[in-house]
């Protein structure tokens, strides 16, 4: 057992990664603190009484430690002529699903803030963030309310600006890993170093209790990882296919499928870079020469088709996230994915 | 102990990783062998009798089992106008650095033919190779010397080609290693796994021995590694700032600098996919639209540069090859490495 866990009130240094979207439900982040661990809850496109909603559900269905994962807005800007050309690259596969394209929606700093307010009203015991860094009053007030903060590092820098910022653990995000990268320092190779070399350079370069994640999906990875110098482990890809996550059927099938084994990192489904199965919608827009908008902008341009593309049990057009373990990824209950995790703590290789 | 260390008749499960170039000297192969870990040749661009040479100056040093690593040439065409386009670009450099440029110099299946006949005749104890698999009738003939046989893999994939040919052990090169890729097969993206996921999944694919590569550079790499069920750990970055390795001072400085912490893959200077520190050179070329000849015709045109680059102590056009914990490559004996490496062993994490 590490002081991580204790801190936390864990019975297992395992974490639920917070996976953003539909998989991820208050179902999947409760059945994981039932069982020991610390569930997540991926609020990031969560609309804020939505996010306050499935803290409600997580809360009801257990009164164990639980997270919630945001993501923290970035300035970013492009000219309309670029986002006017993207669109028409899109147009064929709305047309294709018979959709409506939608306008695009500008970020919004009020979203972020307003989930925050959520997630202090709620006093939410775990508040972790990715693609950056709250402001200091944001963080401050977070803290007041009692929430342990943590931060997504995927790089010494990175870690090394988050205990500056006064974050509580550090989650060292590997090359490996699944969904978005949150990387949010210059430059961007610095942000695809691989667990086992990033994990013991952030143990090295702060003073904080780090969670590794990336390519960790049984008790092998869980057991590397400690022995990198983490004080517990974040996996999502293992709990995909778990019965308490929905994923819909094409998912599924992707996760199943020949590609499986060649994730790879992309930026045409929401603008910024993320892990997932490749598929034809990646290929093909992948390829075109239009400048994809930056995230939030392509996210919202793509979620209708995606959503559609879910309901069809189209592959073709879905974001299947998913990090380099996908293969390995099993369909059983929750706690008996924990129970794999489990098996690698406290043995020696 | 593993078996696989017993079956080398090593103290230690611990490789130099192969490192093709003047750093790893007969002087570094030496010392790691005669710490009780497997040194190895990196000797793809040596002559034949360069090879001898160096074979017979590491037995001098020790008698100590050693290992020798060879390319394996693969079937590459590109079209004349693109070399010429090629040329165009690095005659720039060239000018420079006041030196003629070469003309390429096209794939000779003889030498790897050659280079095998000097590994079976020298008996070198394990024989490694990189980028493909050799002929049968190759195999054959170095299995007949005695030779311990290991194939490089990116992904499972190609791990289970390596075992169909009947090597006796199967490295598994993880995202993070320095140096060229050792991948063969098709879609690269499988070749581009993290250590972290690349070696449990490549356990499970086969039955032999699985050495990891990638990240591993002290002691807690080296436990890492052998809970995810490694039998053997390669590290080459963490033998780079050795006493014993031939590091020119430029590439030192390199090293040392702050571009150190992002190496990233580039194609520029050999024509095949390989890791090292970001400079000048790979800035420039990888934003240049020209096509970059296969290996090895790249490697033979950009080769004098480099190496005047390296006699001047011009970083900027310097092939620094390294892997992603170049940042903890330190100044010291072989042997202080080795003895780092080898506290992971046979400890909990």
């Amino acid at each position: 057992m590490t002081d991580l866990a204790n801190a936390l009130g864990l019975r297992l240094p395992i974490f639920l990664a917070p996976m953003a979207g539909d998989v991820a439900r208050p179902e999947l982040v409760a059945a994981v603190s039932e069982a020991g661990g610390l569930g997540q809850l991926g609020g990031g496109y969560l609309a804020p009484e939505a996010l306050r909603a499935s803290v409600r559900a997580i809360r009801q269905r257990t009164d164990r430690p639980f997270g919630v994962n945001l993501f923290v807005p970035q300035r970013t800007s492009i000219e309309s002529q670029h986002v006017d050309a993207f669109r028409k690259v899109l147009a064929a596969y709305y047309a294709k699903l018979e959709l409506a394209q939608p306008d695009p929606i500008p970020e919004s700093e009020d979203h972020f803030e307003q989930q925050v307010a959520v997630v202090i009203e709620e006093r939410v015991p775990v508040f972790s963030f990715t693609f950056g860094i709250p402001r200091d009053v944001q963080l401050e007030a977070l803290r007041k309310s009692g929430a342990y903060l943590m931060g997504t590092a995927t790089s010494p820098a990175e870690a090394m600006a988050l205990q500056a910022a006064g974050v509580d653990a550090v989650v060292a995000q590997g090359w490996e890993a699944g969904g978005h990268r949150g990387t949010f320092l210059q430059p961007t190779d610095e942000g695809m170093l691989g667990t086992m070399a990033l994990v013991p350079q952030v143990v090295d370069a702060v003073s904080l209790p780090v969670v590794a994640a990336g390519g960790i999906a049984d008790r092998r990875g869980v057991r590397a990882a400690l022995a990198l110098g983490a004080s517990a482990v974040a996996a999502g890809t293992a709990f995909l296919a778990t019965n308490e996550a929905a994923l819909p059927p094409a998912h599924r099938e992707a996760l199943r499928g020949p590609r499986a084994a060649a994730t790879r990192l992309t930026r045409v489904f929401s603008g910024k870079l993320a892990r997932g199965v490749p598929n034809r919608f990646m290929d093909e827009v992948e390829r075109c020469t239009a400048v994809v908008p930056p995230y939030p902008i392509t996210h919202h341009l793509t979620r209708p088709l995606r959503a559609e593309a879910a309901r069809r049990s189209e592959v073709d057009y879905l974001s299947v996230w998913a990090g380099q373990c996908a293969p390995m990824a099993r369909r059983c209950s929750a706690c008996d994915v924990l129970l794999e995790l489990a098996a690698g703590i406290g043995n020696g290789p």
